[in-house]
């Protein structure tokens, strides 16, 4: 069922419900889905919506167009998407496959509502697997001493397939600041930890050494600060002394995949807003 | 914060959630909860909504005056609570004391926002610890070969003591089905095992003979059908070959006391509304 | 780093452990891993070693020849097997990819230790994913009224493959009591509930119908008795009102291929153990 | 049953297992669990058995001057306890009583195999609930400016009730280095957060600040650096955009009383074993 997704982010205040739902229903709007969050800590409201698309007089123009009075009024960060229109996604990714494997098999199976323009790779080790998918693979390595004009070939390939998300599935190099500010809130990188837990690299060793008695992967936007962008799902799993670093390894890639996809799907169906390096996620 | 929560079940349609966001904001209203959920296989829409009593214009009276023209109109299941009214809880248990235990110390230390009237056992053993907190406490022991005067006097006691929700914590006995038709949606059950799995006695030796690798605990409401109300909590945990029958007696008395907490927590805040054997529970 | 994996199941007593251990010792074994079980109810002791095969002076009939007196001797049940000797694995599936493209991605990242014979289904959907991993895929069609001949040749392909294993990865056929009898404890199946809930067909509608607030996956070895076998591994993920068949059966499905594998690698590695319709898991 | 704990920790070489089987078997021991870990990172081997006393022709004493030469030969760092000789445990608590209603609760109804010789306090909230059990009641104010007295008071009472166990049931102040040394791996501390994420104050705060999605409870022992002690146990809970930091707190307690029951618990039993600022726990 085509439905929009009307997305709202505005300081709180009495009458956005009603003044919302009211033009819903005065243009006979068959809401399937609603959702409100009133954060007490910022002031802020935050308001999700799914309207059937057949029962609306409009198109998305003739939507914003209609609504945008309602948003100036009570000062709302706000987008209507229409869920026809299909997100374009670039997965970049590096030698390790599990998190890229599992995101195509979703896609491939109808399970992810996007189109992947592309996988771009600082390694050829990927291309098989994703070209059997019949999806472009551009192998751009990286030069240790000299990045810049990786990340120049990075950043003209998601601009030239017109990405709106760009999926970091265990790619293993930082991304230059430009690129993060460039695509905000549009970058989305899966963590091998709980996080705050271990930051940096190697994040396995480090819960090995520390001793902890359960693992985790987070999903998360990419900001300037390493690993320190708004988090999007979080989940964990349990081990004990008789595991290996090799077996968190293992288990981990486990809870990478799914978190990533968990976090990738709300992501797609606008269910993400975010404010003050937090996420509000309407489940 | 005092609060009214307002709790609606009604034939879905265009416009419920518009004229009742109207209702609010048009008596200045600061919702600070609001929760919508449309069954699509029912056809039937579920709100619940949490309004700052200091707000509105109205005493609980008022409320339902204003209110009852739109009930009407929507054919609506509904009712409004004030928080500040505590709901009167009657416990009743047997020899064990673990939920009991839980509940009572919960409400000890005012994470449980209720009265509790008193408790009543079959059985003398947990009077002390009842007692400690100031709770009036009844032995009405069972006599297997006739049951009716026990049964009796557990509804007048329940009458007696005005109860809003009568919790079955660990009480070993069934309760004979007039007193669960005369408090429909109002008696909560803890059932020691993961339903529809291990229905009836000894749930934790029937898992143990099936090898099950989780055990679990669910929270429902009392029907005439033996463990077959409407579900409100479960949970479960992981057990393995190396656990005995009293080691799974002990994991479950965990879930079980964390799953009765959790489900009544949510029946006492008005969270819970059923339809059709099922629940839906707006957290 | 190759291990021989000694697996033992004898009625309890005083001296096994001692009896075993000294026969390693005293051929310089050294053991890597070790676990036991002493089975109350039953009165059955269950044990596996891993030990360094470069430690020991045999091979495997060696090893056999030198144990068989102690196995004789506390009337064992046993085995000795080699890690270097990858069990043959015959895959089956339908339609549903979910479990067969899991199951394919960890063998082709190395990590499930086994060799892949050959996949088997009765629809060609899958055929092109099967033969991107350069394994062979037969089309075996059941036809509903006669199903006989397809059994046939599934039991002749299986046969001739010199199958170890034989994984349904959501077969949606019932095997023949006589496939069942003749690989017992050789085929393993993954039932998309949390069994004993909901046997047989449709288990998420049943799931949905009865309000459960989580849904469980069950990994079991196949009995001639419908989803009756002894489990090897199940996990559960929370529900809500919120969602629909469909989304059940989108989160069943992250559940039944990580079910599937941790069963399917348990075995592979013989760790499982298998006593009056029961498991012993060794992890 | 009454049995005797054998616990060892030793480099790891040949014949270890063969040798202690052989001890036990020689004298008739009848094993009723037993479990082993060779650690490869540290090249050292653990091993935990029970014994049935009964089976046994040596009292504790008698075991020990058995048993010796087998330990010297393989330098063991081994004790041997006695399932019947409770370990005495001192509860030290400030004003929150979840943790310590619990774990009297448990102890009341014979869950936690201890004597509880006392409760020390810097407050005299919990004294009433404290003296219902039976249990002597110490209030030790700290003074911020001077906590020396207040520790040494606190030094002597432990002494004083032979502790063998201290636990920091939410105690909200830090014990003084020399404590912490004398009492090595004897004291056991519950930290509301998953460490190592939000060491020290204010974890939930933090929590909320940082936006995650999981919040947990971490037991370790306690050590001279703050929250850094080898951890026994440690679990998690969703928590989401919806919960407020006072909704974060309460289900953390339910998080913490667990995590703290589970691993004294282990404590207790003698299934814990630290090694490099880490926990073996056998269970």
């Amino acid at each position: 069922m085509r439905t929009f997704r009307l997305v709202i982010a505005c300081p709180d205040r009495v009458g956005i419900v009603a003044k919302v739902s009211n033009f819903l229903a005065s243009h006979n709007g068959w809401i399937t889905e609603a959702s409100h969050h009133s954060d007490n800590l910022s002031g802020w409201f935050f308001m999700r919506h799914e309207i059937r698309a057949d029962t609306l007089p409009f198109d998305l123009d003739g939507f914003r167009e209609a609504f945008t009075p309602i948003a100036e009024a009570f000062s709302m960060d706000w987008r209507i998407t229409d869920s026809a229109q299909k997100k374009r996604v670039v997965l970049m990714a590096s030698r390790e496959s599990h998190c890229l494997a599992d995101l195509l098999h979703r896609w491939h199976s109808d399970e992810l509502d996007c189109d992947i323009a592309c996988v771009i790779s600082n390694h050829q080790d990927l291309r098989s697997m994703v070209e059997w998918h019949d999806i472009p693979y551009y192998h751009v390595p990286v030069d240790p001493k000299d990045k810049e004009p990786a990340f120049a070939e990075v950043s003209r390939l998601v601009g030239h397939h017109q990405a709106d998300v760009v999926v970091l599935a265990r790619y293993m190099q930082i991304l230059p600041p430009q690129l993060c500010r460039e695509y905000a809130h549009q970058v989305i990188n899966i963590h091998h930890s709980f996080l705050p837990s271990f930051v940096g690299a190697k994040p396995y060793h480090q819960a090995s050494l520390r001793g902890v008695k359960l693992i985790g992967a987070t999903c998360h936007y990419v900001t300037e600060e390493l690993d320190a962008g708004p988090i999007i799902e979080q989940d964990v799993v349990r081990v004990s002394h008789r595991d290996s670093i090799e077996n968190m390894v293992r288990f981990g890639r486990d809870v990478e995949k799914m978190v990533l996809a968990r976090g990738l799907r709300a992501h797609l169906e606008d269910r993400v807003l975010v404010h003050d390096n937090k996420t509000v996620v309407f489940d």
